[in-house]
């Protein structure tokens, strides 16, 4: 099941796609994909709604409808750093013992289509194509990677809009960096956990402006979504409806000679298999 | 005016002291004291209603219910680091030059005299008293710490409850010592912005089983609070409810020589001038 959210702003209503054009609209038996949706537990009542009006035909046409974020604003985002052998080789760094954890404001999250926004005084703002994982389950001291499967509910593209300069050189701490406003576009959807037959195998990709800057795949990444759920549960308790960004692979701005920045005007084509597609276009500071 | 919550963890109910002893029930006028609230801007209309309430003899006492955080669950709970003068000495690392922000998960807030647990596999649990800023309204890009007045509810005591071992020894980010759920306990009261004369005036005291280990004074913080949410609102949007946690004076556990540590059946006493007084016992890992 492919779960979207169209409408404007804030004012987005919950929906799922039945092919890549239309969709069953979900906002009678569904007030948003949200905290308490998750801890609900309604993926597999919704699935079998959403076939159901599918058979009775009353499926609507996606037109130019916007989508939204297909989750609501989560009660935390939760990243992960250098979780790709080859990026963090690009950056200079040395392949983490560890997962590295950094947060992003929840308030950065926004549609997949939507525009980001170059903060105001920002010179590095990078990109960074990213598999997202949404917790389907309060999960707290999980025992192993594989009883973190029953803890998701699926699967989102995500691009971890970053700030360099505010990330690394403002003093400590990366959420500087990473919590403006725009920073998290995700979508189109939100695949479930059984539509994705090897999250382990997926490609990712980014372009700007029509040239492909990452080309990577989930086979390189070296904490995989399972053993971060897990590890992420011994520290905090991850909430029905929280973000992990699962790191990005090589190819950011960051890791050109010499780098290479967005600016107002950029395009980023953002791709991932089975995760749909992203188009954003870069505007300038307010 | 000094706002409350009242009842157990998850259904607790909003009102408003008006002694040490008693206060006024605010539930059929107000849901939570969460985002909505804060951002539809009811401190002064609640002001009043307390008044003719309290003036009306709707009064009710205290007696053993328990005190929930002040405030919802907020968006988010961003925190600065080394933010007093005598707290960096303590722990060998230099003044900084910009305000060091980190953050904690949002699940972590409890009441003021709840129970602290140690996370499974914690060695080196620590303390810290700290003043709070509650946001009252959205801030972005505000244009000096002048204007940064209006934009803030008020105050409120918090304990950020922290993991050193976590925080400082298992690659990179603080936030990992800083989310173990009840490590952010916050209370008894917020009081709003007008009944705190000089808020760089206020003694902070933290003691462990009876013994002083915080003494401090908001006078020695590097950034005032103006300051820190001016310079907040020029890398993130503050939501309204948002908390910040704005550093600890001396006298942390890991600050001593050698350092201490919590351990089951610790008790915390915090105090802050106008700002009420908590007691934690501190309980073992689930």
């Amino acid at each position: 099941m492919r779960l979207i959210r169209l409408g404007e702003p804030g004012r987005e209503h919950p929906a799922a796609l039945v092919s890549d054009t239309a969709y069953v609209d979900l906002s009678d038996i569904v007030s948003d994909f949200d905290e308490a949706f998750f801890a609900a537990g309604r993926l597999e009542e919704i699935d079998r709604i959403v076939a159901r009006r599918h058979a009775d035909g009353q499926v609507r046409q996606l037109g130019s409808q916007r989508l939204g974020a297909p989750i609501a604003r989560p009660h935390q985002i939760i990243c992960v750093g250098l979780n790709y052998r080859d990026h963090a080789a690009e950056t200079g760094q040395a392949v983490p013992a560890e997962p590295i954890l950094f947060t992003k404001s929840p308030n950065t999250l926004i549609g997949p289509n939507d525009e980001v926004r170059i903060p105001c005084g920002a010179t590095k703002v990078d990109w960074e194509v990213e598999l997202g994982i949404v917790i389907g389950r309060r999960a707290s001291y999980l025992d192993s990677p594989e009883d973190a499967v029953a803890y998701i509910a699926g699967w989102v593209l995500v691009n971890d809009v970053s700030e360099r300069a505010f990330q690394m050189e403002r003093g400590g701490q990366w959420l500087k960096g990473k919590s403006a406003e725009t920073f998290n576009p995700a979508g189109p959807w939100l695949v479930t956990r059984d539509e994705i037959a090897d999250v382990l195998n997926l490609g990712l990709r980014l372009e700007v402006n029509g040239v492909r800057k990452q080309n990577g795949c989930t086979a390189t990444m070296i904490f995989d979504p399972y053993a971060l759920v897990h590890y992420i549960s011994q520290f905090l308790v991850l909430e029905p409806g929280d973000l992990i960004n699962t790191g990005t692979p090589p190819g950011v701005g960051m890791g050109f000679s010499p780098p290479q920045w967005l600016t107002a005007g950029d395009v980023m084509d953002v791709t991932g298999a089975g995760l749909g597609r992203q188009r954003q276009l870069v505007v300038g500071p307010r």
